[in-house]
């Protein structure tokens, strides 16, 4: 157990609570679900692109939540719109097409694609979460798609959560699942979870899914509140290009299958929530280090000044491009870190800031100090790198995670759409 | 001269008005004017790091523009306090160090480097505008730069401007320079400029500036109106990678000493404008193009929206790292100017957007259309690449200039500082 522990919460800016274990990649799904995925033809590639994910409960809670883009897909468009975020019960996901920029044929498609797995499940097409992912503008190629889920609704199994990844991975250079245990006063319940992303990133190949399964019985107003307080610290908290896709959609679902209740404000829905925090925290660290041609990744926290100044000092630290190419060369170049916040927080008063790398102090009131360089050379070798900015003023803290700049970032995204 | 024309006025995105002639590179200054460039050892390369530029008129009249940085750079806060801005007569200009971070010995420094320039070109300190581009958070070289000063101050000619351009260089792969000449009613007076940039770029050999002269006699309330529409439409309307640097820095002055008068709202003023913007857009368009690693540049222009909205979307495409790899690989990728533009404006709503790439209509109401793919790609070849994105809603429009995302670029700012 041990071991697997460190396989999956391998980060340093993740504390893996000690009454949560790794059952490692092999566990399966929580009780009360299933799952499954099949190669129906949607990738060139001939690799697998269609999976469906089933609770066997009568009666789970769910929450979800999709990308704010204004350019939203049709599967996020016709979830929001159709379904019951709170009583979902399955999903049906392809890959190798966003369904994006598809217009009223891209809507009547999904809807076509969610009837189609709600027979396959037996369920109400209002209980199936949809969700695509890939090409941006191309229309899904529904006789593969329907023939993908009569196959992969006959193939569903309480150990299919890898044939789902698979089913819903793009250029992913990894996996991106785990399977914990999370140890209750009231007995131990599951939590898995299957994630798809390399960032944002590119909309040929676009967008970050997330799916999450536990067995416990949760309180029905709990879970949008829990998933709410995770997603603040993790996947909101990442980027790997700045670039926010049209298909984003995280899904938990509790089957309450163990037969184990977390009461709402108990001290094990606490101990649940910290578990759901540091699965997410660590899988959204995972989809930054994924990001297209990443080779290190960095967190930046910004304390002092208002919510709003520290949120967009540290957003512009993070999507700098002068920034991330210092942080691929490992280049403690921190004169991109003062331009990139001074750019963004603009005004003819110099900002007294503080900048640290590493723990080191590099820039104090807004100018250099003394520092060892060959010390902060070698501090920023590393697979995650840390810096710190302070700005004026007391109280506010952001904090955002986010890829280096690399040549293979711009190979995978400078080819050709076709 | 028509040969000529063409080697400066290149981009189909300027229209040189007729009455304005490219006079080539040779012809020297405005009369009034006199400048030179020196090598004083501040780049270790040992190429021309310091140049004087001076307006020998009594009553010159001027105008200059600043980085709207928080973490501005020395020599611009210094510029900002001490001068009369609308009254300089002088710029004391050195490469090859930015003087930004370096806190109150940065100021010393900068104030110590005008006051030898002010006594080399005898005038006085509050008539001589500092700027400074190169690395940040290194302290002015102060010996070098006073040696460099005198030995500038001795070189002083009127067909100098060819060695203060060398000397404001640093990333530059190309000379952004101009000689023109516009002819008024009133008679033919002389334009110049040189210009340096690579975009706001690295913060190791960051910044553009821009000096613009004029034998001109401009009206006092003029010049500084003139040169904030002429900014609006050029040096406002780029990016190459949306870093705004410390030290950016434009400075127009007007000798007078053509004797013409251009009175305040005149024909005459109008023409002077139209040749002062086709000037400052096409050193624009060229900054872009010398981005570092540019292989290609694009204009996008958002049209409709409320004028916030519209600035937004296009800046969110012309610095989506998606859009401009793809710009780069010659990759007519649409998708990925929607999922920018989705992701610039949230909102639950679908967007109704519609995109144009040369001419082509790729995308309406949010949706594709039918169009050539291939002739589509063939059009996204050449040097030069027009987007356009149509929101809802009348009235707004807004355009922005970019270069694209290149391996160069990666190269170039991922390599250590020192």
């Amino acid at each position: 157990v041990s071991s697997a522990t460190k396989t999956f919460f391998g980060s340093r800016w993740v504390a893996a609570p000690e009454h949560v274990r790794d059952l490692g990649a092999v566990a399966g799904l929580p009780a009360g679900f299933r799952a499954s995925g099949v190669a129906c033809g949607i990738k060139p590639s001939g690799r697998s692109d269609l999976g469906l994910l089933r609770c066997d409960a009568e009666q789970p809670i769910s929450a979800a939540r999709f990308t704010t883009s204004s350019a939203a897909a049709a599967p996020v468009l016709l979830t929001r719109e159709r379904c019951d975020l709170s009583a979902l019960r399955a999903a049906a996901v392809n890959s190798g097409c966003a369904n994006a920029a598809t217009g009223e044929r891209g809507l009547r498609d999904a809807s076509h694609m969610q009837e189609a797995a709600a027979q396959a499940l037996a369920l109400g097409p209002h209980e199936v979460a949809l969700a695509s992912t890939g090409s941006i503008s191309h229309y899904l190629p529904m006789e593969r798609i329907l023939d993908g889920i009569a196959r992969a609704g006959a193939d569903l199994r309480a150990d299919g959560d890898s044939e789902f990844q698979r089913a819903i991975e793009t250029t992913d250079s990894f996996e991106k699942r785990a399977s914990l245990e999370v140890v209750l006063h009231g007995g131990v319940v599951r939590l898995s979870a299957q994630c798809k992303g390399a960032g944002m990133i590119s909309p040929r190949f676009a967008t970050m899914l997330c799916f999450v399964q536990t067995d416990a019985a949760l309180a029905a107003g709990s879970v949008d509140a829990l998933l709410d307080r995770a997603l603040a610290r993790s996947f909101d908290r990442i980027s790997v290009d700045g670039q926010l896709s049209t298909n984003d959609t995280v899904l938990l679902i509790a089957s309450g299958a163990s037969g184990i209740d977390v009461a709402a404000a108990s001290d094990d829905e606490q101990r649940f929530a910290a578990a759901l925090d540091a699965l997410l925290r660590q899988l959204a660290v995972l989809v930054a280090a994924d990001g297209e041609g990443a080779g290190r990744i960095a967190r930046v926290r910004v304390r002092g000044g208002d919510p709003a100044e520290a949120e967009l000092a540290a957003r512009a630290i993070a999507n700098s491009p002068l920034v991330k190419a210092a942080l691929h060369g490992g280049d403690p170049n921190w004169g991109r870190i003062l331009q990139a916040v001074g750019g963004a927080l603009p005004g003819s008063a110099p900002l007294p800031l503080e900048i640290a790398i590493e723990g080191m102090t590099v820039c104090a009131s807004g100018a250099a100090t003394e520092y060892d360089e060959e010390a902060l050379k070698r501090s920023v070798q590393g697979p995650e790198i840390d810096y710190e900015v302070t700005l004026p003023g007391e109280g506010a803290e952001a904090e955002v995670l986010f890829s280096d700049l690399s040549h293979e970032y711009v190979t995978l995204n400078a080819e050709y759409t076709t």
